[in-house]
């Protein structure tokens, strides 16, 4: 019963192999500040960044082509963390 | 002739709606600094966050669905400016 509980509350961010708010900010900070910030489109070409918003993700639910592998929990489902999402022109 | 080259040499920036690499800097900063960066993924779902890169882009030459309006220059020809784009995990 607490080896379940403890797998439950294992913090999931040591599996994440990408970046935090934080290492961004220091990346970008060595770019120069007037330079616009692009993402590539879904098919090509790059798109503008238009802001940012947070949300709680559920980590490694999506396997198929094309998806992201984290996504939004199901209704009721409790979030692994709260991440910071990225919005560009077209998404 | 001169108001062509003014033409071929006024700046592209303002016909940008979107972030700087110093506005996201701002934004980033209001955020828990432990938290993951993502991105949406093609079809679906949130991408993890790689890295950044430089590239000369050229403004507004796509319009299909699917695609970002800017690209890279083709072959000889001269970048509009150059931008910081964003590199997750399937792209």
């Amino acid at each position: 019963m607490l080896d379940l509980l403890e797998k439950r509350h294992a913090p999931k961010a040591p599996e994440l192999a990408g970046l935090t708010v934080g290492d961004v900010i220091a990346m970008l900070e060595t770019f120069d500040p007037s330079a616009p910030l692009m993402v590539q489109g879904e098919s090509g070409g790059f798109e503008e960044v238009l802001g940012f918003r947070t949300t709680g993700v559920v980590l490694n639910v999506n396997t198929a082509e094309g998806f992201g592998p984290h996504d939004l929990p199901d209704d009721g489902a409790r979030a692994d963390l709260v991440a910071v999402v990225l919005r560009s022109t077209e998404r």
